[in-house]
C-alpha cells in the first residue's frame, strides 16, 4: 500500500444538530461548505444528468392516495430485514469517500446512524479503516459493499476483515465495473484527496490522487451470477446484488443464491440514459414476488418517496446524498438530524395516507 | 379557555366592493396587503407543492366541448343540495381562521355569502365565535365543519353548540389528522396572532400563538367510519365527510351513514404527492352513483373549472383561498364580487357551452 | 342608425409589399405599430388563453411523414369548394372590425385576397360596408358570415344585403352568443373606436364606442338547427356552420340543411379550456363522412399546419389573424404578401411530403 | 464550368487535438469561431426547428436497461457494413460544403475520418473535388452521395467519376429535391462563398454565391424508385436510399433494388413538423426485417444514442455536425477527436450496460 500523500482539501468539520426542512435545501448549504471537487462529485450525475433527474420526475408517476378513514393513530414504521429488527423501513446507503462530506469521514457518518438506530452500510471505497468506522458504529449493525478486485485471494482478505469487522451482509455493487461519465469530475479534474485502505491492496495507488475511473478500472468488470456464488460460498453471509434494473438481473442473482435485491441506477452516476429507479421498481418486486427482500436506493428524498417505494414493491429503501449533505453540514449529529427528519416526514405521511404499519404502505395502492 | 393574548397581526380592513378580472390577480393583490405569515399559511401548500400545483394542472387533462347549437339563453345555474335551493352550484368552503385575511374575521364573509346568496361553511377552527358569525349570516344557511376532539365529550359540546347555531349539515373533516408539511409555515415559524373559541375547549391553549401542527395533534387522530356514525347518531344531522380522495372510502363513508361525499385534497395543504382533486372525482362519482350529493373543492378558480367539476360528477363545488383573498382586499363586499364573479363566469360559461341548466352540465361530455 | 362617433386610434396606413420570414414575426412586427387596445383585441384569447396555446401545441399532437420516393415535381395546391375553383386550399376567415389593423379596413383585405385570388369572407362586423368592401373585391368571390339578430325581420334585412353584394354562401357562427371572457379587452377597457354598419341595425349604438361583449349580447343567443333552416329557406344559399367543435354539432348541423361544417374554436376567443381546434377535427370529419366539406380554422401559421388540417379530413381552411397582421403591415399588399408566403410555403411542404395534389394531402397518414 | 469567384468567408484554419467533454459543448465552441452564417447553415433546421428538437427529445422516448450481470469485460464495438469491416459502429455521414466549417474543406474531415478508420461518406455538394479528397483519404474507404440532376447524362457523368475514386457505394439522398425552410439562412441571406466541383456542370454557376435553394431547385425533383434502379444499374454498386422516413418508403427502395435504407430527417433540415429521426426508426426496421442493412442518422450526440439506434434496428449510424464541429476547432486532428470521443463513449456505454459486442446492442430490450 502505498503512503497516503496529503492533498489540499478542506473539509467541514463543525458536529452539530441541523435544522431540516427538507433534503433539497440541505443540498443548497451543503453546496456553500463543501470544496467544489467534492461537492460536485457528491452531487452531480453522469453525462446528461437525465437519469439523475429522472430519479425525480419518477415519483410524479404514481401519486398517493390518501385513505382519511382508517382508524390511525401514532402509526408504526418499525420493519425488519435479513434478521434485524429496525425502527424505521430505511438504511445508510454504501457510498465512497465520505471524507468529502465531513473529516470525520464515514466515522462520522457511521455514529450518526448508529445513534439514531439503522443499518450502515460501509462501502469499499470507504476513506476510513474499518477500525475507525467501529469508533462510530460502536457494535451497530453493518453491511459490507464490495467493489470486486479482478484477483480472487484479494476479494477473499477483503472479506474476511469485513467479516471480522462484524457485517452481517454483503452488498455486491454490479452496476460499476466503470466509472459513468461523469463530466463534472471530468471539468474539475477530480481526483481524490485520500485514500481508500479497504481497496488499496488492488489498486496501483492508495486511491488518493487517483480518479474515480482509473479506480474502478482497476476492481472487476466482468461480474456475473458466478460472482454471487462465490462471495457466498467464502463469506458464508447473505448476499445482496445491488445495482439491479431489470426483472431478468433480479432472477439471475436469486438463482445464483442472492438474498437480497438492491434496485437502484445509483443515484444516476452510472449509466445516462436508463430509467428513473422508481420507474423499474414495481416489476422488479412483481418478478421477485417475495422470495427475497428488495432494497431500493435512488431518488429518496421525502417521506412521500419512501411511501411510495414501499407501495411499489421496496421491502426497505436506502438513503445516500441526503444523509451526506447532513454529515458535511453538521459532522456525526448532523446525519441523525437528517435520519430524524426522515422518521418524522414518514410518520406523517403514515398518518395522512392512514398507513399505521409498514405492511399497510406495501398494501396501499397507488395512483397513476 | 385560556385568555385570548394579543399578538401583533395587522390584517387588512378596508371594505369595498372590488373588481375582478380574474382570481389568480386577487393571490397576487392580496400578497401586497395581508402580512407574509398570514399570506402563506394560507395561499401554500403542503411540502413540494406538487399537489397544490397539480389541482390547477388537473383542469387540463378534461377538456369542455362546446355545444353551438343548443338553443340556450339565459342559462339558469340555480340548483339544490340537501334540501337547500341555491342559485348557484357553489357553496363557501370551511376554512380555519379568516381573522388572517381581514380583521372582520370569519363574519365578514359569513355576510357576503350570505349577502350573495350561498352556503355558509363555518369552520370549526374559526377565530370568531358562532354568534359573532351569525352578525354577517343573518339567518342564512350555514354548515358547521369539526375537527374532532380526542374527548367524545367535548365533540358533544360543540356540535349542540353548532345545532343551535342553526347548522343544518356537520361536514367532518377526515384528511386532517395531522397537519401536512407546510414548509412555509415551518420557515415563518408562523403561529395563529388569534384563538380559535369553538375548539379551544380541548386545547391546551386558546389557539393564540399555536402552530396548525399543535393544534391538529391535539385533536383526534383515529378518525374511522365509526365517527360519521356517532355524529350522525347524536347531531341527527346530515353527516358529509369531506377529504374523500378514493372510491373505497366514499363507500365507506356512505355505508357508515354520510350523507354527503366531499372530494378535496384540502387545497393541497395536507398529503403533498396525492393526485390534482379533480382526477379523483369521476372515479368516486361513478362510485358513488348518485347515493348522496357529491360536493368537490380545491383548485376552483374560473367558471369553467365548476364546469368541469360538475360535468365530472360533481353536484356543487365549494370556493376556498379565492374568496379569502376577496375578504382580505375588500371584506364583506369584497366576498360578494368574488361570488358574483364567479356567478357571471360560470353562466357565460354555461351560455358558450350550450348548456341551459346545471342539469344539461351534468350530461355534457368532456374531451380527454 | 346612430351617427357614427369619432374616436381617436390611429390605426397604420402603409401600403406595401412585405417580407415573411415567418407569421409569428408578423404578429411581433405588428405589435409595434397597432395600437394597444387594437392589437390585444386582435391577438388575445379568453381567460387563460388555454385554448390559444392549445390552437398552437395542438399541431405536434400529429407528424407529417415525407414521402421520399413520391415522383412528385411542381406540386398542384388547387381545389374547389362549393363550386369555387380555387388555387390554393385557404381562404381569408371572416374577422370583425379589420379597421383596427389598417385604416382601409376590410376593403384593404378584400384587395388583397382578390388580387392573390381566393375567397374573401365578410364579417357581419365588419367596420366597412358591402360598397366599400366591393371597391376592394371587385367581384371576386365572397361569402357573408352572419351574427343573427334577435329580430328575424332585421336578418333577413341583413341576408338581402349580402345577396346583392354577391355572397355565394352564408357563414353562421354558431360559437359566440356571448363574448368569450377576454381579460385584456377587460382591462385595456376595449371599445371599437369605429362602427359596425351591417349589424348596426339591430344595436343600441352604432358599434362604435361600443365593447364586443355588449354588442354580442344585443345579437341573437338562442342559435339551433333551426336557424340554419331558416338561413337557407330565406337565402336560397348553401349554408356553413362556423364553430362547430364535436361531431354531434357537425350532424346537427347537416341534418338542418348546412352545406359546409366549419370547425374552429373561434382562435382560442370564446371558450377557453375547450380543446386545440386541430384535436377535434379528426373525430368531426370521420362523422361528416364527406357528405359536406369540412372548412377548418384557429391556428394555421404555416403550410405544415395547412398539410396537417387536410390530412386530418378538411377540405380547406381559413386564415384569419396573420392576413390581419399582414394587412397592419402593408395594407392589401401585405395581405397579398401574406397569401403569397402561405402557398409558397405550402407547395413547399407538398414537394417535401411527396404529395403531387391536394387529394394526395388527403390521403396522408400522419405520425402520432 | 463557372470561374469560382472569391468571396469574403474566414473558415477557421488550426488543426489539433481537440478535448471533447462532449458534444454538445463543441456546439458552442464552434459557435465563436465559425462565420456566422456558416455556423447558422451548419447548426439550423427548417421553419420551428421542431423536427431539429425532436430529434435529440426522441431519445428519452426509450431508456436502457443496464444488465449487470452480464460478464463482459472490453467489449468490442466493431462490425462490418456492405463488406466493409470497421472498427465501430459509426461512419461519417455526407454533409455538403465543409469548408464553412474549415479551410480544409472535405479534405480535412477525410483525413480525420480515415485516421480514424471509418468510411468517409463524400457530398455531392462537397465543396472539393475528388482528388482534393483524395488527399485526405489515401484509398481509406468511402461512400458517394449524390444529388441528381435533371438531366441523366451528367448524372452518369458523376457517377462515373465517383466509381473512379472508388467509391464502394452510391447513396441516393431523396429527401433533399427542394430546400427546408431554413429561416436562418434566409434572413442571413446564406450564400455559399465557394463552388461544387462536382454538380457545377448541372448548376447555372458554381455553386458560389447562390443559395441552397437555388442549387436544390437546379438538382431533380422527381424522385422515385425509377431512380434507385438506373443508379443500380449503370453503377453496378449498392444503392443506399437515404432520407426514408416510413416503412413504406423502405419496401420500395428495396423492391427496386436498393441494398441500403438510411432512415434519416436530414437532420430536421428538411421538412419540419415530421417525427424525430429516432421515433420512426424501429418500425422501418421491423419492416425491412433484415433484408437489407438499415444506416440512422439525425440526433447521434452520445455514445447512448448509438447504443438506442442500434437497439431498435439500425445496423451503423452516421454522424454529422458533431464531426463538422471537430473540424471547425481542429481540422482533422478535431475530427479525429470527435470520432475518438464517440468510440470511447460507447465502449464505456457498452460496458455498462452488460452488451459485449454489436450482436449484443442489437438484442437489448429498451424500456418505453
Amino acid at each position: 500500500m502505498v503512503e497516503q500523500e496529503k492533498i489540499a482539501y478542506d473539509a467541514p468539520t463543525e458536529v452539530k444538530d441541523i435544522h431540516v426542512v427538507n433534503t433539497y435545501e440541505l443540498e443548497d448549504r451543503a453546496r456553500e461548505i463543501v470544496p467544489k471537487g467534492g461537492f460536485d462529485y457528491i452531487s452531480g450525475g453522469s453525462a446528461d444528468e437525465y437519469t439523475l433527474r429522472q430519479n425525480q420526475k419518477a415519483w410524479e408517476t404514481k401519486r398517493i392516495l390518501p385513505r382519511v378513514l382508517a382508524d390511525v393513530e401514532f402509526p408504526d414504521p418499525s420493519t425488519s430485514i435479513l434478521g434485524h429488527d429496525i425502527k424505521v423501513p430505511f438504511i445508510m446507503a454504501p457510498i465512497a469517500a465520505h471524507g468529502l462530506a465531513h473529516q470525520t469521514k464515514e466515522a462520522g457518518t457511521a455514529k450518526g446512524v448508529a445513534d439514531f438506530g439503522t443499518i450502515m452500510s460501509i462501502s469499499a471505497y470507504s476513506g476510513a479503516k474499518f477500525e475507525e468506522i467501529e469508533e462510530g458504529l460502536q457494535g451497530s449493525p453493518r453491511w459490507f459493499q464490495i467493489y470486486m478486485s479482478k484477483d480472487d485471494e484479494l476479494n477473499k482478505n477483503i472479506i474476511d476483515e469485513a467479516k471480522a469487522d462484524g457485517a452481517t451482509a454483503i452488498i455486491l455493487t454490479a452496476d460499476s465495473t466503470l466509472s459513468g461519465n461523469r463530466e463534472k469530475d471530468i471539468r474539475n479534474e477530480f481526483v481524490y484527496p485520500f485514500g481508500m485502505p479497504i481497496v488499496s491492496r488492488y489498486l496501483t495507488g492508495s486511491g488518493a490522487n487517483m480518479s474515480l475511473n482509473n479506480i474502478y478500472s482497476q476492481s472487476k468488470q466482468k461480474i456475473s451470477p458466478r460472482d454471487v456464488r462465490v462471495l457466498k460460498e467464502y463469506s458464508e453471509l447473505p448476499i445482496i446484488v445491488k445495482g439491479i434494473q431489470t426483472p431478468d438481473d433480479a432472477m439471475a442473482a436469486i438463482g445464483a443464491g442472492a438474498e437480497g435485491v438492491w434496485v437502484s441506477n445509483h443515484g444516476g452516476r452510472q449509466l445516462d440514459g436508463a430509467p428513473g429507479s422508481f420507474e423499474t421498481l414495481e416489476g422488479i418486486s412483481k418478478a421477485v414476488a417475495g422470495r427475497v427482500p428488495v432494497i431500493f436506493d435512488s431518488g429518496i428524498r421525502r417521506g412521500e418517496h419512501i411511501f411510495k417505494a414501499l407501495a411499489s414493491g421496496a421491502d426497505i429503501v436506502a438513503l445516500g446524498r441526503p444523509v451526506l449533505y447532513g454529515l458535511a453540514l453538521g459532522g456525526w449529529k448532523g446525519v441523525r438530524s437528517v435520519l430524524e427528519y426522515f422518521e418524522t416526514d414518514l410518520e406523517r405521511v403514515m398518518q395522512l395516507a392512514g398507513t399505521q404499519t409498514i405492511e399497510d404502505i406495501k398494501n396501499a395502492q397507488l395512483f397513476d
